[in-house]
């Protein structure tokens, strides 16, 4: 809670409207301060502080709230004023803002711009949100390869104002392919008399305008980056995707894939906080699902209800073996699904996790079935029981790790998001699948004999 | 599969001992490459490698690994060698390393190294490795606030080409109590002559020395910085963090909140892919917890068994009850343990996301007790049934929604971490609770007489 105090300050005078002291206030908060603080304050509160602001500000303030918090922003705020932010902005955060409003909004915005600047957002507004066309910026410095240092560094002087990182500078030709990269810290070491294709790096990380952008996160955090360089398919530089926003992606999609595996469908324009609706749109979806899937358990019971009929116990041990079973394939799934997203998994070493999680799963299958074995024998005083239920619990839960582990991997191979295989899913499957096993054990070794058929659903 | 034709082309080599050419592949790959392949090749050829790298590539390489990936590598390489190598590593790494090693070998090797180098190591190997000290390095350019412009471009120059970054440039007085900061860009922009005191910025986002990891990651995020000073409690500049080694933390905290949530122990020595004992360590001390837990499930079904007795059809919905009460308490507890995690729930919205998620949770839970309770009717033909079955998928599914947001907050609060609230901890809550309110409102509601006491366990 760093800005608490601020925050109250802020009310305060806002109760006592000393404008003045607001602004003191804002000028000296980061951005990044003002817009949690702004989370706080009422609608129209919100509003008074934009135009405390001045228009500098408020651009970078804007930048640091989410895409969809900016609109009731953005909607109070004089149309002359708004082209103003909006040439202030970064190229990427205006796409993110014009794609999130209504159509005739941004052709009226966008007819106030200047000319080439329409042009080249009218082309980034068509790229995919999220690819690395669409989270990349266009504000950056490149060089031509055949200019000396002395050159290229009043190039960066001059060019690298606008420019949101002029530590890498991308080196290219006269129809701008991309040749090679510096960073500014080779470049000023280096001899005032050179050509920048002497002294450039030849071998560029980079990547295509339709790349995923998880991928394009993975490669900045895997190279360590401070920004990547964005290509279309003839080596065309058209962007950088910067490290900052390469974290804020990461971070975007790991709360997908742990909503995912937790059977919450990704509603992009519902916030967590939001009306009731929203969260039951996110939830009801998968939860139907796995509820007519787990009816199957009951049509099990009933089809085997006989056996409970005759020995009652036997019903005792469905929860714990349900949900142990359960368990084991919420952590296979977990491993495999983290595994793959961080790529410690990949084609290569697939088969050594596979065989290795399989291995490790039959280990706690014998484990937790030894110990419910004996507490049955204890509690039931039922040696054939105590052995059915530790058998059923061992199978049960090899099968369990050994599904939780190929389910995802097997997403993987066909290019389906592993994520989607939810938690929920898989449990659903493992929950009757553990039970036709416990209950065909059962029927074998305690000689009940199931007379009621299934099918009276 | 980036580089399976290096690989590929790099076995073929080592099989036909053509040593000079793998030099020369190594040579002009990059060391995050070079670390992923060493996963592929056997243990004797990972030697070879690194016999066939010069000492900047393999410390480079080196670095790339996850420490305890470093040990065999290290236990090969001569200690000659190994000096060097410490000597052109960065401090924070040197660091990661010397704590795998073992005491005597530590030891050993710091007697080699230069004496200053060896203080500043025994210092900073106390230090907590997820803490700010602990991942921080030492490797930075400080600028002395008196000098002019002029001076300091000459010390970046100067004293630049050990440090991690010299885009970030630390502005101290004599006794390197923390001033101010100032970028790279900002230095060469400014007018030759004038002070570092007078265009610095005075305001310093850092972070303490004994901050935990994830804040220094968060912070760094959310300031969109590139580093972060680390200071003590007196305002002395100890080192920075960069965001490479930012993001980093943010995945392995991430990998760790993920396993925590489906009951994986983190063990930090332990690899993904690595032998069946470490994952049977990692998976069983939960696993055999929540299967006692559920055992409680078993002594209600016990307690209760006279109501199966008589109606049987009870008995198939319990294992549909437990699962989706489970799924929805899976839910609620990935959404708040993410949200907390990302600090986008904060003690200033939680009520509003509480409240909000039991609202939700109601809708839910009325929607799921309607579906269910039709398809009971249907299937059973037993209106009283299906009304009581309806009502505790109702009651259940809210109760878990409450309880699978509110575990995690109250971790929160009291400084615990949420994660810990794991989900087969809460789904063995949750199962228990179910099946009391499926039984209590059973015996109500179709007026059966529960005659067998608790207690024979």
């Amino acid at each position: 809670m760093k800005n608490e105090r601020e925050v109250a300050l802020l009310k305060q005078l806002i109760l006592s409207r000393k404008t003045d002291e607001i602004k003191r206030i804002l000028s000296r908060l980061h951005p990044a301060d003002i817009a949690e603080i702004l989370e706080e304050v009422k609608d129209e509160n919100k509003k008074v502080f934009f135009e405390l602001m001045d228009l500098e500000k408020a651009t970078e303030v804007l930048e640091e709230l989410e895409p969809e918090e900016r609109i009731p922003y953005i909607e109070s705020i004089p149309e002359m004023h708004l082209v103003k932010i909006l040439e202030n902005m970064s190229v990427d955060e205006i796409i993110d803002l014009l794609q999130k409003l209504p159509d005739e909004k941004v052709e009226k915005l966008m007819a106030k711009l200047p000319q080439e600047h329409q042009q080249e957002l009218k082309s980034l507004i068509k790229l995919a949100q999220d690819s690395a066309g669409g989270i990349m910026t266009t504000d950056y410095v490149y060089l031509y390869a055949d200019k000396t240092v002395e050159e290229a560094i009043e190039d960066v002087r001059k060019f690298g104002k606008e420019a949101e990182t002029i530590y890498y500078l991308y080196v290219v030709d006269k129809e701008k392919h991309l040749l090679g990269v510096l960073s500014l810290r080779e470049l000023i070491a280096a001899p005032r008399n050179k050509r920048i294709s002497e002294i450039m790096h030849k071998k560029v990380v980079s990547v295509r305008v339709d790349e995923d952008q998880e991928k394009v996160a993975q490669l900045i955090s895997k190279y360590s980056l401070l920004a990547i360089p964005v290509v279309d398919e003839e080596n065309h530089i058209l962007g950088i995707v910067t490290v900052d926003d390469a974290m804020d992606v990461l971070e975007e999609e790991t709360t997908e894939d742990i909503h995912k595996l937790a059977g919450i469908t990704p509603e992009d324009e519902i916030l967590l906080t939001t009306n009731i609706l929203g969260a039951v749109k996110k939830r009801l979806p998968w939860l139907v699902v796995c509820l007519l899937g787990d009816l199957i358990s009951g049509v099990v019971i009933d089809g085997y209800s006989t056996v409970l009929e005759k020995v009652m116990a036997v019903a005792f041990f469905i929860p714990v073996l349900m949900a142990t079973a359960g368990n084991v394939g919420t952590q296979s799934l977990a491993l495999s699904v983290r595994g793959l997203a961080t790529g410690e998994i990949s084609i290569k070493n697939v088969m050594k996790f596979l065989v290795g999680e399989t291995f490790g799963g039959m280990f706690v299958g014998v484990s937790c079935g030894a110990i419910i074995a004996t507490v049955a024998a204890l509690w039931q005083k039922d040696i054939n029981l105590s052995l059915v239920v530790g058998a059923s619990m061992s199978i049960a839960i090899m099968f369990s790790a050994f599904i939780g582990v190929l389910i995802p991997l097997i997403f993987y191979k066909i290019k389906v998001d592993p994520a989607v295989a939810s938690g929920p899913f898989i449990t659903t499957i493992i929950d009757v699948t553990a039970l036709l096993i416990y209950f065909a054990l059962t029927v074998t070794f305690l000689g009940i004999k199931k007379t009621v058929a299934f099918g009276r659903f």
